[in-house]
């Protein structure tokens, strides 16, 4: 029998309350085949740590901080913003690479990351082969922003999406006692630039007519900013309050980002970003009401307090399939969530090229929104519905969550070369 | 045996996420009593609901529904930011509720809120004498602020407080993730316009060396912004990244809020509000670090998926206090939280005058914050850990907290004069 290669393991991009669970996934499941799989080590700062040599042995962490890492937020290895260029651009990234999976020993190679990454898990893996060193590549999807293709949805996102809902409902709640006499209009500013899932998950929170949110800004609408007035009178004279979730994203009719709009501080300095207050002055200037805003940014996707069981559940599975598709010797392939039934809601793990994954992005269907563009269809609550379903608890001590610090040993290098990004 | 009195109750000021547990302890607390308590009554939109004579018939709540109160968070029967003025300045005020008492024959009022609210029902007590008609009125205490003498916290400030630990906490572990190749400061701003408790509280999250946060800005510290940003660089360059809890009513060292200091949207707008985005950008602008911001605002006071299991069980004890000194004869009383040790922790209830309370802000004390303004002390941590202990979970339906809505049938009017607040 051959001699088991090691794995790679890389976070990549925004981090999410659930990347640690697919991470989980990998680990435990390759600790399941020593006859295939040596160690893991992962990357200290996602690809950056393959690049720089600078590897994390896995094994040095106990079986319970494995474990641990199904219920902590971030990434536990340290993730990166760092895209590797094409093939032609930057031929010595990859080379860089192989170089070190080599002198690791390194045959498999998971990458747990949105569109671009797969996109580099790809490359990889072609690199691997024409260099006479081959790798299997695994891809294991990851982004809030649930705009991977042919996934029904991404991991990372259901967490996201349970955890707005209901912080805007919780608002609502709020606004609604304190309408009477004071705050009539809350607005809460949620991630999500370029596709409205996570706008479009703040609506879930509204189950029957006059429920916050009332309105809703998507990325894929103009803002059309008198329709818009409009209905935010219209609903604070029906239901004495008006609570607005809205994009990052969104732009004017114009193109333009709102949040580029020209906000200045007291020194001069533009852009502070942020559409929320954007937004709310304009209402206030606009129609008089007292107003509140939010913007939940990190707080979103690192809520691991508030995680989707079912989405913890995804991530982990989607870890633990594609050490699985790994030791059966698929390669250049990711593992997908594939919906069997939406009621009682029921899904399986497919697969699919990486070669059909790289380089496209899942926009939100028209239908997906209400025609006047305020508000989500049934047909999208059917489709985001199961995905907040279920909670799983963290446990906590003193008061807090008391999430896993790993060790994060460094494997001795081997190579006497260095890279510099 | 003289005919039961009917109770009023009433919810004031900001809400909180537990304001409905103790309304849950009064009226579940007085239908024990129904040889001295007739119905329960409560205020629309708080004490604006005695003065317009809007009563609401808590008896047409279902068991169940009371019950539910005890998780669902806002003012259930609407609040109210309306502080009647003193006696001398508008007595008709406080005629108009002794004539709404007395037409709906109520003998007690419980009066939820703060120190304004405190010194309202001081005062209902003693014109109420002077009118002839005696009402027991009995406050019980709220406020996320946690600025009431006496007691050794208000119910609101625990779950608030174990919100942006939480928060704080995951964030962090978000930014340490992302800070190699991306954020490397996190700035998060909570509510506290006077008392720095909430950000205090954010302390909590940060048990060892290095642990996020590394900074707090309090509002009872002045901005030295060059020690300031010192820190900051200082924390980067240790830690990595750096995270920031600042109150929303932090100072210059001229005395002016940052808030105010001179936002102005592409309109020309002033003032948007919003500390986080100007200390970040504050940061970018002389240190050049990559950050992010959120502003948690209604969402930290509303979270009553995350409270703590201390403070719900604090706000009910008030409410349940409230109606049994009431029952004993206890008039112009306040019950308090009296803690009687810190580990393990015990507390136990007592009672304190309103004419008292009236008119008294608590503020934290100097030591509770470090030598260098920038972090709490050890007492301080000894103080709040308590405050935050165990988790209250609510019902879910559909992935999301299944708060009640009550059905608030109002109560026939018997006066045929109007209030005009």
């Amino acid at each position: 029998m051959a001699r088991p290669k090691n794995a790679f393991y890389a976070q990549s991009g925004g981090v999410t309350s659930v990347i640690n669970a697919s991470a989980c996934g990998v680990i435990e499941t390759a600790r399941k085949y020593p006859d295939l799989i040596g160690k893991v080590f992962a990357g200290r700062n996602g690809i950056l740590g393959a690049l720089q040599e600078d590897l994390i042995d896995t094994g040095k962490e106990s079986d319970a901080a494995i474990r641990a890492l199904r219920y902590t937020p971030s990434g536990a290895f340290g993730s990166a913003r760092y895209k590797l260029k094409g093939l032609d651009q930057n031929r010595a990234e990859y080379e860089r690479l192989i170089d070190v999976f080599r002198a690791h020993n390194i045959g498999y190679f998971f990458y747990n990351g949105g569109g671009d990454s797969q996109d580099t898990c790809h490359k990889v893996s072609q690199i691997g082969e024409e260099l006479g060193y081959p790798v299997i590549c695994v891809g294991v999807p990851k982004t809030i922003d649930n705009d991977l293709p042919f996934t029904d949805c991404c991991p990372g996102f259901g967490s996201v999406a349970k955890y707005v809902a209901t912080s805007i409902r919780e608002a609502g709640y709020d606004v609604a006692s304190m309408a009477a006499t004071s705050t009539k209009v809350f607005v809460l500013e949620v991630m999500g630039r370029h596709a409205g899932w996570i706008t479009a998950a703040c609506g879930l929170a509204s189950e029957k007519a006059g429920e916050a949110p009332h309105i809703l800004l998507f990325p894929e609408i103009p803002l059309d900013q008198k329709a818009f007035l409009a209905r935010v009178k219209e609903t604070v004279d029906t239901h004495g309050f008006c609570v607005i979730g809205v994009s990052e994203g969104i732009r004017n009719l114009k193109g333009q980002f709102i949040s580029d709009s020209g906000l200045r501080d007291a020194f001069g300095h533009a852009q502070l970003g942020g559409v929320a207050p954007v937004i709310a002055n304009l209402i206030r200037s606009e129609l008089g009401y007292k107003y509140h805003w939010a913007v939940a940014d990190y707080l979103q996707r690192a809520a691991r307090h508030l995680a989707s069981k079912t989405d913890v559940r995804q991530a982990y599975a989607m870890g633990k399939a594609a050490v699985e598709l790994a030791v059966k010797g698929h390669n250049a392939v990711m593992p997908i969530i594939e919906r069997v039934s939406d009621v009682p809601y029921k899904w399986k793990v497919g697969q699919v090229a990486l070669a059909d994954v790289a380089n496209q992005e899942r926009m939100m269907p028209r239908d997906y929104i209400s025609p006047d563009g305020f508000h989500i269809t049934a047909k999208c609550r059917r489709y985001l519905s199961p995905l907040i379903e279920g909670e799983d608890y963290p446990p906590y001590r003193n008061g807090l969550p008391d999430y896993v610090r790993l060790k994060l040993s460094s494997v001795k290098k081997k190579l006497s070369t260095e890279f510099k990004p």
